[in-house]
């Protein structure tokens, strides 16, 4: 446990706050900017390197009219490119509501889907476009008197604060309100959005293009994948957010995005703006090693033997195979990507590096004998913080697979934890169970469906039972032990086997109508309806409750050590200063460039259309459409042909700064007019997430170029090429 | 069987002889040209690219003063590089005599070995140079007459003509001869070497250098291997061959090459002269599906059967591993390089190409009908001849494996042979075992040793006789059926184990002194040994020589066929027309260049010291001497820096066409100066052989930088930069 030498002091936050409105960035590359306080010192830099517009008002502004007030969050990044409310966003974005839209009869996924005129447009039930309107800095509001708060009191104090700034601001307006924390806890700002609830599919590629190199092509370089696809966001005849209504009309967005369809080439200046998740820049070097030796590589581990379970079950079930291959396709997406970051890791020895950072931090304060001990004391509690964490690190990490995101016994904790927290007023429930997150929570039960195979759900829980049975002494979970009773090692696997039998013959909570309806119940009611999952669930909810407990304990510990240490780092290093990526629009500039992945190798910065063709094998995720293959042949390039490549261009390479969430983001010109649309990260850059590496990271996009193509020769969408102003 | 129709002509012998004398080289980079008759548009061509020798006789000519002069065979190449007979090859040309040389207290295949002075050199027993003399044309002296016998007599006479022309050419000289075919046999020539009996060790480097990236990067770009050594040849002290004395001096070469230190840049000229072994240029269609369909594809599948042997033996026993690992590397390198021609062969669509070239060729004499027939008669001919082959093609091939370079069974084999063919006269003997030979069966009989494992021998035997035990009815082998006798499929495995036990009990073939004593056997006192495996080997013999003559019968064949087939080829393209390689001299000029092996990558044409640690694991084949690493962090670069790629360079690409046995052909720029040393090609390429891919084909070969940085730096060999006038 924390002790009481833990203090902590928002002396720093004034700096942070200002490290918003000035500071020098290193390097045009790295660096996630607020679009709404967009550094002068940025501004400037971005001018000198080929920006045009005349002042960041024209990059955003309270009235809509920026580039910036285009580009809107669905989930991942999308942007406004017609008048009539279009989005362009990746074609993996958009893939749940193709798949659902589809039928036995009409495979949208496999054929594409292209609606001729608005009446064919399709919802895209679940999805949402929010479009930021306004950002206000409300760190005084959060942060006043947690210095005198135990880490988990502030914990609870920041959720409650944040949940009654949310909910003034809500109050009376037709708005989706967030308060964020930016440089771990030393600033806050409440962001606020329009939510656009009826979105629709107008237009997506086939798979075949759209998913083109599928999970073998992942995060690789080079590429050749059409990820793009086009949606409508709707809104009542009045011009207010609505769910879907067959009476809705096209919104119109303030400010849409300009298509530029000449495109970049080598050496250009770009800009890209989106909503990048969560990076870790300022993570001091015993983060790290929890992340290298403990994180990673037991998810790494524990996704092989889930894949292998799952791989087993397809092998012998087609059933099984359809049923779960979003579910592997998920996995193994996380799986390449944790291997990446144990590559990126040892590749460029981040831990080791991070700790002669300190050692040089330390040794520059050596005259200054108060921050010395300050910086000796933050490292000394973030020491002893990751130290108590690895301790249960084992056991939360399989609970969480077990009962956060993984098999019918989360669905179970779910309900059990939802039937506890519908009766609390709304302030005081987990954030997670307020009332305007039912919509999200009905979702996840419905999507959780899509996925769900019975006998692979069965033998993914008996892995995580397995697991869970030989934690060590001390870490070991109640309710698994009452159920492996005094069995011996050699007995193990079949007391698991006589546990499962019962506790998936017994359930109704494997059918969506069933779990639909439990949602409904009272505790009382869920509980009389005796189904094992969810007595089971019962069983477990203490030892998951403490699991949370000590999650929010470490964030509350966290929130006071970051602030001060990201300030340290900062003023320290005189480098890009600039706030962890964390699910709020930023902006990121730099240029089209290639990379040497290693000695000898150059990655250029284009892919072309005959590279499309050459990577065909004609089966998937390598299937290209004869269409173009024929284009190949018969080298049809329009008026998209780049003579610096001799080809049309496909993908292509820039110097941005961007992780997951980014998907979608429009990649924009100095006069900030549309390019390409942003897909994917490369492989040996991984790692970016907790070091920028100038040399390696790169992000990829689709170049619009071949959007266009693809909608002109391709699939034939004049309606989707007129409205882009293209022709 | 070959009908009547089988007619023969030579009537475009004179075309193809002619065809050495006066071409129009379509490309710099095809073709591989005798440097002692350089067509004058290819040195006109050469001297329009960059070359600065002002005449071909610089090139090679009788008095031994040109370029080529300084080149020799070593089994695969070297070149002078000293005027005191010091060879520059590759170190995996000498890694036999530096293996041979070590000893348990010494492991200079790990450490290197560097001669402080000649004293200290180190002889390479069984490696001899060869130093060209002079090539005569003795095309008519071979094809007389041909085209009136059979493929079998033809196949014959051929061999009696070239024996008794070399008999007459050796008589009373201290020289070696050969016969050559070129253009499949549309002209010969009588090829006179010097043999130097006695080559020394002068300097190797460790093994971590000499091979650094292994089978792992074997074929592959970008490449940091260090393949380089220096042997020297020795004389008798009045300068003629000799076998090792001590009293030996070093040979004095009439040209040897001069290091030029500065190396090349990427788009300069270079040329490589050298000793390729063979390529297959002119193949129709058929040949080229019977490659594909089964040569490369049923020796993938057997040698993975026999890794998997191997492995599994190695992977229980530490001493397998040790005594196997020669062995295993072998079918590795052959495995990756058959493997990459199936992928060439589909990846170019190689032979429907072939066919298409055919049809168009055909059409092309449309208005010539004579030339119509005789085209479509010489492919009929290809037709029938290759499905002959492949009928009994798998029988062949086992056999092969078996009997000619397999397991201690071939070794049996050859004392079988040998004991028949040692009473007849010299000039009757299969030309393998012709008194001039002998010193290389008794090398093989020694190298067999060197990788020899009892148990992985048993167990590599056991599957070979598997796969012959399901040979078709119609293509069985009597002597194994009866080892079968009526066993059903499921006793088979059984069957054979009783077999294997008391052959390998009984049998004393596996000790080399035994099988040397048996050497000098007569055919009686050979059978008279009752040893088991001889025994087999009877059995066998006949099977074996049925298959011996096939291979002559088909050679017979194709030898009547094929130079009618270059020459209709060759005329009707116009394009390149040069002999296939055939292990005579050859020099192929072209450029410094990096290719694109995919769309989006380039591969640069210079690899650079920094890459060398980059690619360091700590575990071999990737275990880069801390040296180097230290090297490398202190930025010690002497004056090998190449300011052009900011670092020292390693190895480089250059446009030349080659093939297996160029392995040490020197790289030389435009003034005939030593700048590199060739060790390998790229994976892309490997189809090469067949057809030459100007944008994908590229030869790797150390720079010359390099080999002098490692010299200087790593090694101190001081008085090996002072004898190459460097310094």
């Amino acid at each position: 446990m924390m002790t009481a030498r833990t203090r902590f002091s928002y002396r720093l936050a004034a700096l942070l706050t200002a490290a918003w409105a000035a500071c020098a960035p290193a390097s045009a590359e790295e660096g996630m900017w607020s679009p709404q306080s967009l550094p002068l010192e940025v501004f400037q830099d971005m001018r000198a390197k080929g920006l045009t517009l005349a002042n960041s008002s024209e990059i955003f502004n309270g009235s809509g009219t920026g580039v910036a007030n285009a580009v809107v969050s669905v989930g991942a990044t999308g942007a406004f490119v017609s008048a009539d409310g279009l989005i362009l966003t990746n074609h993996h974005v958009a893939f749940g509501a193709v798949q659902r839209m589809s039928t036995p009869e009409k495979n949208y996924i496999e054929e594409g889907f292209l609606a001729r005129n608005r009446d064919e447009e399709v919802p895209a039930f679940g999805y949402r476009a929010y479009v930021l309107l306004e950002s206000e800095v409300v760190t005084d509001q959060i942060v006043t008197g947690l210095q005198y708060l135990s880490p988990r009191e502030r914990y609870d104090a920041i959720e409650e604060r944040s949940k009654r700034l949310v909910r003034d601001a809500e109050q009376g307006r037709d708005v989706y309100c967030e308060v964020n924390a930016f440089y771990g806890g030393g600033a806050y700002r409440l962001d606020t959005y329009l939510r656009l609830n009826d979105v629709r599919v107008a237009y997506v590629p086939s798979r075949a293009i759209g998913e083109y190199g599928g999970d073998i092509d992942n995060w690789m370089w080079p590429r050749h994948t059409g990820d793009f696809s086009f949606l409508r966001a709707y809104v009542a005849p009045d011009g207010s957010p609505a769910d879907y209504s067959e009476a809705n009309v096209p919104y119109k967005p303030t400010r849409y995005l300009k298509v530029a369809p000449e495109g970049l080439a080598d050496g250009d200046f770009a800009m890209i703006i989106g909503y990048p998740g969560k990076t870790r820049r300022y993570l001091p070097s015993y983060a790290l090693a929890h992340f290298e030796n403990f994180e990673y590589r037991e998810h790494v581990r524990l996704y092989e033997r889930e894949l292998d379970v799952l791989d087993a079950q397809a092998a012998t079930d087609p059933v099984a195979r359809v049923r779960v291959a979003g579910w592997t396709k998920g996995i193994n997406n996380r799986l390449k990507n944790n291997r990446g970051m144990l590559d990126g890791f040892k590749r460029f020895d981040l831990v080791e590096s991070q700790r002669e950072m300190e050692g040089q931090l330390l040794a520059s304060l050596e005259s200054d004998p108060e921050a010395y001990a300050e910086c000796e004391r933050l490292l000394g509690e973030f020491r002893v913080l990751y130290a108590e964490q690895s301790e249960h690190a084992m056991k939360d990490l399989l609970m969480e697979l077990m009962l956060g995101r993984g098999p019918l016994l989360s669905q179970a904790m779910l309900l059990y934890r939802w039937s506890l927290e519908k009766v609390k007023p709304d302030m005081e429930r987990d954030p997670d169970f307020m009332e305007r997150k039912i919509p999200d929570l009905k979702r996840n039960i419905r999507l959780f469906q899509r996925s769900f195979h019975l006998q692979s759900d069965l033998e993914v829980t008996r892995m995580l039972l397995e697991e869970m049975a030989s934690l060590p002494v001390g870490e070991r979970i109640d309710a698994v032990d009452r159920i492996m009773g005094s069995a011996a090692d050699a007995e193990i696997a079949g007391v698991i086997d006589g546990f499962l039998k019962p506790l998936y013959g017994g359930t109704r909570l494997h059918l969506l109508d069933e779990r639909m309806r439990m949602f409904d119940l009272s505790h009382q009611e869920l509980l009389a309806e005796q189904d094992p999952f969810i007595m089971l669930a019962g069983q477990l909810y203490e030892e998951n409750e403490a699991r949370l407990e000590r999650e929010k304990y470490y964030e509350g510990v966290l929130s006071g050590l970051m602030p001060d240490w990201i300030a340290q780092v900062g003023r320290w290093s005189g480098d890009a200063f600039y706030p962890d990526a964390n699910g709020t629009m930023r902006l990121n500039y730099g240029e089209v460039k290639g990379y040497s992945p290693r000695d000898g190798v150059y990655c250029e910065p284009f892919t072309r259309l005959r590279g499309v063709a050459e990577k065909h094998t004609g089966v998937a995720p390598f299937n290209c459409p004869q269409r173009i293959l024929a284009l190949v042949a018969d080298r049809v390039y329009g008026r998209y042909y780049d003579p610096a490549i001799g080809d049309v261009p496909v993908n292509l390479l820039t110097t941005h700064d961007s992780t997951g969430g980014n998907s979608g983001s429009p990649v924009l010109n100095g006069r900030g007019e549309l390019v390409g649309c942003l897909f994917d990260g490369n492989y040996e850059a991984m790692t970016s997430d907790f070091r920028f590496q100038k040399d390696l990271t790169r992000s990829i996009s689709v170049d619009i170029r071949y959007i266009l193509y693809i909608a002109e020769y391709v699939d034939g969408a004049v309606n989707v090429l007129e409205e882009l102003g293209v022709k």
